[in-house]
């Protein structure tokens, strides 16, 4: 009896250190076939409004905008717009229009969110300012590593090495202190659409939420990126700020229109890029789980 | 030497077959990535018109649709609808409608698609009439085995009973044919919702490209499948043949806004169930990667 105690204590821990990693295989497999469907109705706008990822699926988030998830859904949604842009027939009067949305289209931010925890707030208003430094660079690091082989530029390290050192907490780098560095990488599919369409002979629209102040680190930024000869960089001047994107973004258009603009193609990752009135004859929407602009 | 050649072989037959296994386990990795894309694009709209499936993904769709993806992405739909539904604030007065599509929305033809290729025509013409039926069953019946597990009904089983014993070819089982059969099943998740709107007070019309000669088979369908109480099922007349879906939908929408109706709501599989004029407030797109209708 006294012999067979630690076999049956051996087995017990086999069979309940099984049935715990086959409860968290299961609840990873459940999170994700969840937190696809959760994208799937952000990608079609079933969700609506929404503020955050859900908690349960930053992680996926992260893998899947570090991984090939991401850069396959750009390249495929490309060579869709690339495949319409073939058929349009060139004018060569130069009115022959595409538009293109900048953050998440155009560029990258994915180095801003990556330390912003992917589009949710890991950290709660609890934590010292020093646990959310730790906390924030240790998430930074892990995922930096894996963007910098994927997306093909050396702005994370950069924004890495910049900030690891500082004293305060990363929360306190904004958005648009983000916009100013101008070292957003760009989007590899899109850069390559881009340069087809110019090929092709569109003329290119740039219509940004960004505000006018932000003229000169988007410029800067685009042009590092490798986008040159648009026609227009449009972005939000003060009587614009306040309005609603879908708004502000057809009353731009409309504008384009009234010129004598033909706009064929429009590229966005929000629907508020795609939605409204004078839209184009066909949209294309790119991937974007990690935030909402209505 | 002599000794040592029958090691060597061994070697490098697993060296082979392991190289090959890997190559294979890329491979459908690989077209995994891409299909995911590929629904990505065909969900956003991003694709446009397409007439079927590429041939790489029709193993994917098949496993999305008899798999778990399919189920969850309409319960997510769903949810969100239900969620918004419940913000509405009801008059009492009868007219805050909801509009429903039918197929692939209220009811699912994966029956029949399942003995049709998945969205892809998978028997070349040059087969024989022979070989084209015993390609068809055998794909049929592995498939539906999984069907009845997922889905919940019995109808592909008594479909594919009945015409497994016909001499001629499954291919001449058109699709006027199997909604006759009124077998197609409830989409739980839709089933669901309809009731949760119907208890919170909404007047739900349905709005379905199927014509005019399918409303017999069609209303007993929906109440085989337990859909009752509907204000209106709508369907085309023989003055709608030939309009695009968007045209013939939003005309009629139209004529319920003329009505007075608030469209709340509309629920459907196909983006012209959803654009237009006289669109609801609030569109939910319902997961279709079987086919396209313009």
């Amino acid at each position: 009896m006294a012999k067979s105690q630690p076999l049956f204590s051996l087995l017990l821990f086999i069979f309940i250190s099984g049935t715990i990693s086959q409860s968290i295989i299961q609840l990873s497999r459940d999170h994700d076939v969840y937190c696809n469907s959760w994208r799937f109705s952000v990608e079609t706008n079933d969700v609506g409004y929404w503020d955050q990822v859900p908690s349960r699926c930053v992680s996926y988030v992260q893998d899947y905008m570090t991984g090939d998830g991401y850069r396959s859904d750009s390249e495929v949604a490309a060579s869709y717009a690339l495949g319409f842009a073939k058929t349009v027939e060139i004018a060569g009067d130069g009115k022959d229009a595409w538009v293109f949305d900048v953050d998440e289209t155009l560029l990258s931010n994915l180095p801003y969110y990556a330390v912003h925890g992917f589009g949710y707030n890991l950290l709660p208003n609890s934590f010292s300012d020093s646990t959310r430094e730790e906390v924030v660079i240790t998430i930074s690091f892990r995922t930096i590593a894996e963007l910098t082989d994927r997306i093909d530029c050396s702005a994370p390290f950069k924004l890495l090495q910049r900030f690891a050192h500082r004293s305060e907490s990363f929360d306190e780098l904004s958005f648009d202190e983000w916009v100013d560095l101008a070292e957003a990488p760009a989007i590899q599919a899109s850069l390559n659409l881009y340069k087809e369409l110019k090929q092709l002979g569109f003329t290119v629209f740039m219509l940004t939420g960004r505000s006018e102040h932000q003229r000169n680190a988007t410029v800067k930024n685009l042009q590092l990126e490798g986008y040159s000869d648009w026609e227009r960089l449009i972005l939000r001047e003060s009587s614009d700020q306040g309005k609603p994107a879908t708004l502000y973004k057809s009353q731009r258009r409309l504008e384009l229109v009234n010129e004598g603009y033909r706009i064929h193609g429009n590229s966005g990752d929000q629907w508020s890029d795609l939605y409204g009135f004078a839209v184009s004859e066909r949209s294309f929407k790119l991937p974007n789980p990690l935030y909402y602009i209505p």
